[in-house]
């Protein structure tokens, strides 16, 4: 399981005025509580910054890293932020958020994820836009994945995510996921995969519940990766609970552990 | 999705006093309050009354059938109990609660299915005892079918219990149900599913989040029906949020309706 910690990003007004003021203590302590949370990743995402997203980015990078020892998602459309950003980055294997089928995206990206040797999260999306059934996100992935890993991309370097839309639009949004998973998963054993959470819920009450179940039932059907808010306790608590219910955890230790810490407060 | 409410079973304490003192409206309370709370069926088991069990099952289910014109689970190992319930439904389609593959329960039990037409749970064991993987469930599964399929039982009629264990003493105890759960499906499109929850808890903290994630788990992977208590509400929420996020919701109406009754309390 791979839990990205997602607080780092200037679409979030605490973080746009810490990077406007150069709160480096700010910024430090997001990175710090996101990590004692149990993320294995801290995402930098500066993308609101137009006017300058690879300075921000560096500054950014720079900043977590004098905090924690921990690998970074470096997280932007563009190709030369990221790439601002990788360079930087001293702590284990960095990852690119992110890449897709789009051609422009694709071509100017994939470079970085070779260079660096960096993990992808790879979005189930072509030039012909988002995806509306699971054998579309299939298609797409089988694409990006014969791409990828001719260009020297490992399988497991690779996180597919197959983009999650609101149930409240679209009624089969969420089993459409679920389908893709399973599918993916039957092709290539060994890649992984990563989503957001918030959409799935969009428009609906009791929005927390529906994005903590719906961790469930992808974990179910073997998504191994999250991009969250890791200081939120319950989701913590249940993605601890659906592993040990799923065999995950040997002696339910980190369970019981999660426990202790007062995960299911709730 | 099939509800099956479990509060009338004299090993509760409060059923058992009413059974006692002949305290008809005690329990046709608890009958009315799990159909209002959303059970499809009311299951009636008095297995702890071991002296005249036959005789208590028939007024339970006479009283029941004063009070809601609900369909029964009529729930004992003994197949005269089953009879003298099974002889006095009145409403819809009755339960047998349960038949396994153990050749004299599965030889004094059959024909009550075939004779009344009931639905039956059916147990993945047989004399071999309680099954240890997936595939053992599989295989008893496969045994059960055939018999059942060949006696007359339609496929709609069987709902296999695939009996959960403790991950607490068996780590893959979720997982190997989940598995027999996706492997039965294959085999027998049209067959129904349905389990007991807190086995899977056992010994550990947070018991209840453990059995609502097993839930979702479950229902992910298939399993359409449970036996459990209908007027827990965070339980109940639960299905309705998953039933949503699976597409079996139209414009997710149960789920809305289900938030106006203030099943998300949690």
């Amino acid at each position: 399981m791979l839990i990205i910690g997602e607080l780092i990003n200037t679409s979030r007004k605490a973080i746009k005025a810490a990077v406007e003021t150069k709160d480096a203590d700010y910024i430090k302590q997001v990175a710090k509580d996101q990590l004692e949370a149990g993320a294995n990743y801290i995402d930098v995402n500066c993308g609101t910054m137009v006017n300058n997203e690879a300075e921000v980015m560096e500054w950014l990078v720079n900043t977590v890293q004098e905090a924690v020892e921990a690998p970074l998602s470096i997280d932007s459309p563009d190709p030369k932020v990221i790439e601002a950003g990788l360079r930087l980055v001293k702590y284990g294997q960095p990852m690119i958020n992110s890449i897709s089928d789009e051609k422009e995206r694709f071509d100017s990206i994939l470079p970085l994820a070779v260079k660096y040797n960096a993990k992808v999260v790879a979005l189930c999306m072509d030039d012909t836009g988002m995806p509306e059934t699971g054998e579309d996100r299939v298609r797409v992935a089988q694409s990006l994945y014969q791409k990828l890993t001719e260009a020297g991309v490992p399988d497991e370097n690779i996180y597919f995510d197959p983009l999650v839309k609101p149930i409240s639009a679209v009624e089969k949004a969420g089993v459409e996921v679920l389908e893709s998973i399973k599918l993916i998963k039957q092709l290539f054993p060994k890649v992984h995969f990563t989503c957001g959470l918030s959409n799935v819920s969009f428009g609906l009450p009791n929005r927390k519940v529906l994005n903590r179940l719906f961790v469930v039932q992808t974990m179910t059907v073997g998504m191994d990766g999250y991009i969250l808010n890791p200081t939120d306790k319950e989701m913590m608590g249940v993605i601890y609970a659906s592993l040990a219910l799923l065999g995950q955890d040997s002696y339910c230790m980190n369970y019981l552990t999660a426990h202790r810490k007062g995960l299911y407060e709730v």
